[in-house]
């Protein structure tokens, strides 16, 4: 399906009125970035540039899009849609990179009419999945190397759901439950059973019997639908000490795990593994690092942002061409709503150890000594050149994560992890 | 496209199990319900059914979608899928209308097998979309009757966008910014130009004048890209006394409408409204009333369902039948997550006033005097009978909001409206 009609109306009464006033073939630059970090967050993460290049490619007008429009626009817009084709540049930031106040994270060159048009459909995606993966990407961190698998989809609209699993996997997560996220992406899927199953049956054992019976004594059994100590018995009776996995899902998951694992070590299930979920966050994760859990189950929370469900990334005009054809900085004066006009660059500086140091944001042209350039080309001349596939934009954020100043690790609210200068 | 695949990965594997097991074909029911209202909310409002009924009617698994899955489940289950149709009934709460804790907002009744998978995709669905209209419904009524237009779409997932100008508009938003949702709702679209469109021309006066030209004097000027106050000057010079309204979208709202509505009527451009825009939510709604605002637009607020972007709502197997045929109640008994088993019905209690009063649900079949039913049948064997078009449910909305009890509509924290009681 084409996105092109997933788009403000002013994108198009603009076009409108700029078609008629000559203006809308002049040469403008827009960018995505963020003026603050929401949440007190130390960073954010780029997710979303490769669901914005797989958008621009179906960004089209087609007839019976353009015969709904008819009544919105005029005979020269709508002729204007049927041809469009966006063909100018855009630049980013690698996805699974991070991002600070200010960080020019996309940067679209173009007529302003074929750039304005992506205004909204660029700023959904990344909104969307900056979001996920900034919280996602926390709690990876306070996960410390025991798996997460991303479990949300019912918790959030159900597309967004498949980008969220995929924001969540760049950010460090190992799994989604989401089938379509695997189906499109590639992100690995996992899930055994609800507690609906274990009702379903007439008893608990008939449940844990009909689950091993097909998936095999290495599936995960959920044992908090009645009482927790009975079902760890049954559970070990019925698959016997090669259970793969356990799954508590309510109470107390401190305790609930502890008492599990020396139950399930007394039974000889030395192997078998303890898996929680229920309401968990970045918080009740690190919460749980000192308890025997092997791996988390995580729902409502990253598919929202974990209470920043959005990442206030913004698209403005930063330069457009005059008519006298010079390409000119721009950027207007609203009230406590700072804008930078001019094309940026931007440069990561790094200390004496290879760590980040600053983000150095510059319209000079100059690129500093020894600074990492941040943008690179994802579109020439309307083609797209930078999709990658998504695990190197997973292995990228792995790579940021390890570079990033020690403290910007740290779960409670802050500051910037590094400065955002400019030249 | 199909949406069979925005299902958890588990759906398929109890399914899996359960066809194993023989009790994949007992019949069931599953009720959708929330345990509490998030936010300390009054009251929820039911959105999202209209889009359950077209996703249940899409929800087939194709070639191609059985070919991905091939890996995941075992042929038996496979074939089950290539002939999946629900074939049962289901129950809801009309559109539009209000509900409390455990109200039993949809009733899906059919086999195990057919029922369970279409746990994430109601979910995910009406978790979304009566989020966004329980915060919209609070807009609504802080704006006292003046018109709000949607237009978060830039900050929500682009589908979720969708739905989301979807549900504002049943919870009484007047239009929206999104162009699909007026393609496949039907819901009324606004905007006119952003900062861009002024700062693309060489001046602020050649920019109206371009919006003027092609969009008439009736349009929206947006003032704040500059000055308020001379942009103020140059829409009334340039588009006459009959200008349709200002946007502005800075600064402290309640101070510049006061400022530009004196300045409007001294240049004789008394019926030129004032429309105000800038991270609007019910309470900053609430505070402009004494302005001279004619007009809202709110856009993160309402698509993050201002702080509670999820409902809440659960999918519970509360009944199924036995070995020997009969159906029988079942529940869980999870730690501090309570669930009530029985397939439930549900009346309102109404004052002497005709106001609402008692949310009943009851396992018993015998109706309270008086009482209200809420259930309507929505699918009847696997048919869509229920749906409507969305006025009807934007007036529905209207009308129960009109029957809560007053306080009801307090912005502040609080419990439910009315108490749900069970019999």
């Amino acid at each position: 399906m084409s996105t092109a009609l997933l788009t403000d109306h002013y994108e198009l009464t603009m076009l409108q009125a700029a078609l008629r006033s000559g203006a809308a073939h002049r040469r403008a630059v827009f960018e995505v970035f963020a003026r603050h970090l929401p949440g007190g967050r130390r960073y954010g993460v780029v997710a979303g540039t490769g669901r914005v290049l797989d958008s621009l490619e179906s960004f089209r007008f087609r007839p019976d899009e353009l015969e709904f429009l008819a009544t919105a626009v005029d005979a020269q817009t709508l002729e204007f849609l049927a041809d469009y084709r966006f063909s100018g540049h855009v630049y980013g930031y690698r996805e699974g990179d991070v991002y600070f106040p200010a960080s020019p994270i996309m940067v679209v060159e173009g007529t302003f009419a074929e750039a304005v048009l992506l205004e909204t459909m660029i700023l959904s995606v990344l909104n969307h999945d900056c979001a996920i993966a900034s919280a996602a990407s926390r709690m990876t961190t306070a996960a410390a190397g025991r798996p997460i698998i991303e479990m949300g989809s019912r918790r959030t609209h159900e597309w967004a759901a498949v980008a969220a699993a995929r924001a969540a996997y760049i950010a460090g997560f190992s799994s989604t439950s989401n089938l379509m996220a695997s189906r499109l992406y590639g992100v690995p899927t996992a899930g055994t059973a609800a507690h609906a199953f274990t009702l379903l049956h007439d008893s608990e054992q008939a449940a844990f019997e009909a689950q091993v019976a097909t998936l095999g004594a290495s599936t995960t059994l959920l044992v908090d639908t009645y009482d927790v100590a009975q079902a760890v018995r049954t559970a070990v009776e019925v698959a016997g000490s090669k259970l793969g996995a356990v799954r508590i899902d309510s109470g107390d998951l401190a305790v609930a795990a502890q008492e599990v694992r020396e139950q399930l070590d007394s039974l000889g299930a030395f192997s078998t593994r303890i898996l929680v979920t229920s309401d968990l966050d970045e918080y009740a994760i690190a919460a749980l690092a000192a308890a025997p859990v092997d791996g988390y189950g995580v729902g409502t929370s990253v598919v929202t942002g974990s209470g920043v469900p959005t990442a206030a990334l913004v698209y403005k005009l930063v330069a457009r061409e005059t008519a006298t054809g010079k390409l000119e900085p721009v950027a207007k004066r609203s009230v406590g709503k700072p804008s930078r006009g001019g094309r940026k660059q931007a440069y990561r500086l790094l200390d004496d150890a290879g760590r980040y140091e600053t983000e150095f944001v510059t319209t000079s042209g100059t690129a500093p000594d020894g600074g990492v350039p941040l943008l690179h080309q994802l579109v020439r001349d309307g083609e797209v050149i930078g999709a990658e596939p998504l695990e190197a934009a997973r292995a990228r954020h792995r790579e940021a994560i390890a570079l990033l100043p020690q403290e910007a690790l740290h779960l409670g609210r802050g500051y910037a992890a590094i400065p955002t200068e400019f030249a």
